[in-house]
């Protein structure tokens, strides 16, 4: 704290995010990331940017990535907004679309960054507790509010809400926007981008962070109404230029080109997710259905933040949230069909001793 | 305008950057971009990072390129902080460090996101007129205010305060943050991040974007007190836990690690600048003495915005600002020898039609 600082500042809490251990040895289930590298070309692309053209700066509307996922999506380029990763697309968003007069609603149980934003942008917020089954009931959003947040499938549970129900949210709720944040949608979940054309008031926010394989590139989009997108350009144009280097450009536009690749490490993780999920059952776990590349589960005997600490013993971490309700739960991430098996094996000499 | 919008966005004026056009045979001197590519050194770290381990989030604190800044400026390394371009830690210190009930303090000729800034974040402020000279007077600068922003060189006049100057203003004013913008510093003038040892109110910005010729990969860095930085640390953790991607980290360290080639490139462009100005006043241009990338000119007797368009029709783009007190002035990038040449060609003929 110092007199110089922004009253704001001495507010903030901060976000943690999850470890980047500098250890290369570790076995890291702690993040979400792919366990496959990005498409091959995709690498092309981006050896191919690194010259002489760095001199200049980037596009500073990104335009053939916007075209790029508008092509895919089919939908319209005014439609689409990029920014230097998800979390900088939802900042934008908070500041641009959530603050108002009625608070914000979000789960008790979600992303814990949707908080930290309320206290960057001072956006008032209501929580709405998941049910006792981690389950989101459309229902309880019901209510006068400035706006409606959450992942789906939720992190960090992994838990899906269906189409269905997102449509009869958009058709109760037309005086605010919501938005669902699909980090995790490519993972076996619907997404909710072609409702966008029906529902003026709908915000979609996809990454390539996760079913892409790009955490280390920083690239999200937001889809919607072209209002919508409008209220998010005029935020990014008084904050920064030229959010996106030359590298996330290329390197988006060929994550989109290469579909087979995406489509064929999307199967590999659902298939190495469905048997990592039975092995953790037959060792005792007990793992909320998952639509997202990673499962939260709870062993039935077995402390959390214990099995945790030992398994971070054995060089493999994975998340373990010290919150209400989720402190028995580990968030694991699924990773390569090798890293599953030393997991295994880890936590059977765990739960032997 | 949309009842989504949070209100805020209604009152903002964004920023317009200097166009980015996407012919290649232009001649661009428009946004100071270097002529000159990055370091080979730099290309090669940028290869080397398109790999698998893109898979993986960046480091979200950058330590490796802030050591690399910390040891280059002979600073500690919780004296520095990084972001996605000068204008992302612009952006972050504007909220961070400039938001008090005094108001902000700036030229009335400057960086023109300043006041974009002030929008987004409602920041109180009163504009400083520049002398007759284009110079900053400090001591009109000896007022209540809430922190104190230039840039040094002065953008766009290319300006320099001298670092006695600084000084004096430091000593005068120790109630608020002083923020010195050094995008144009390393083409003639004197940094004073020697300075931030002894004045904890002192904030100096830099950017890779101009010296280091890598405007296409968007790195800034601010160099403070300890405590100021944990300002913009805080804010930056409630923003965007991954502002710079892998190859901005590696980019930047190794723009830093080639001593020889930045020192080479500035002084190709020192010396272009002279002849250039030299060229220029033998054609009737009266040009500001320049302590930066560029030159800001007036002809003594043709029309500014005459000139700059019967240029754009010979593929030639200078920068021209519809604003008042500075309507006959253009500013002019400092290209290759052979741009220069272009240049001076296309005006000779302009000047004789």
């Amino acid at each position: 704290m110092s007199h110089y600082w922004s009253s704001i500042v001495n507010e903030l809490t901060p976000y943690v995010p999850g470890e980047q251990p500098k250890l290369d040895k570790l076995i890291k289930l702690n993040t979400n990331e792919n366990p496959y590298g990005p498409s091959p070309l995709v690498l092309d692309a981006l050896k191919n940017e690194a010259t002489d053209k760095l001199r200049l700066y980037p596009d500073p509307n990104s335009d053939r990535l916007k075209q790029t996922i508008a092509d895919y999506h089919q939908i319209s380029v005014d439609e689409v907004f990029v920014g230097n990763g998800s979390d900088e697309v939802l900042a934008h968003t908070f500041q641009a679309l959530l603050k108002h007069d009625a608070p914000l609603l979000f789960p008790d149980i979600t992303y814990s960054f949707y908080p930290v934003y309320c206290g960057l942008y001072q956006v008032d917020h209501k929580i709405i507790p998941l049910n006792e089954q981690f389950a989101i009931n459309v229902e309880d959003y019901f209510q006068v509010n400035g706006g409606i947040i959450f992942p789906n499938p939720n992190a960090p549970t992994g838990k899906l809400l269906s189409i269905g129900s997102i449509e009869c949210l958009l058709q109760e709720n037309t005086d605010s926007v919501v938005v669902i944040d699909e980090a995790y949608i490519d993972f076996g979940g619907q997404s909710a981008i072609p409702l966008v054309n029906k529902f003026d008031n709908l915000l979609v926010i996809q990454t390539l962070s996760k079913s892409r394989s790009l955490a280390g590139l920083r690239v999200g989009f937001a889809v919607g109404n072209a209002s919508l997108i409008e209220a998010l350009e005029r935020v990014k144009n008084s904050f920064n230029s030229y959010p996106l280097d030359r590298f996330a450009i290329s390197g988006a536009v060929a994550a989109f080109e290469d579909q087979t690749y995406f489509s064929d490490t999307c199967q590999k993780i659902l298939s190495s997710r469905k048997q990592l999920e039975a092995e953790l059952q037959q060792l005792g776990f007990e793992s909320i259905p998952s639509a997202a590349n990673f499962l939260f589960t709870r062993h039935t005997e077995k402390d959390a933040a214990e099995i945790s600490a030992a398994l971070r013993e054995r060089s493999i971490i994975v998340r373990h949230f010290h919150m209400p309700r989720i402190d028995q739960y580990l968030r694991i991430t699924v990773g390569t069909a090798q890293e599953c098996g030393a997991l295994i094996t880890a936590l059977k000499d765990i739960l032997n001793d």
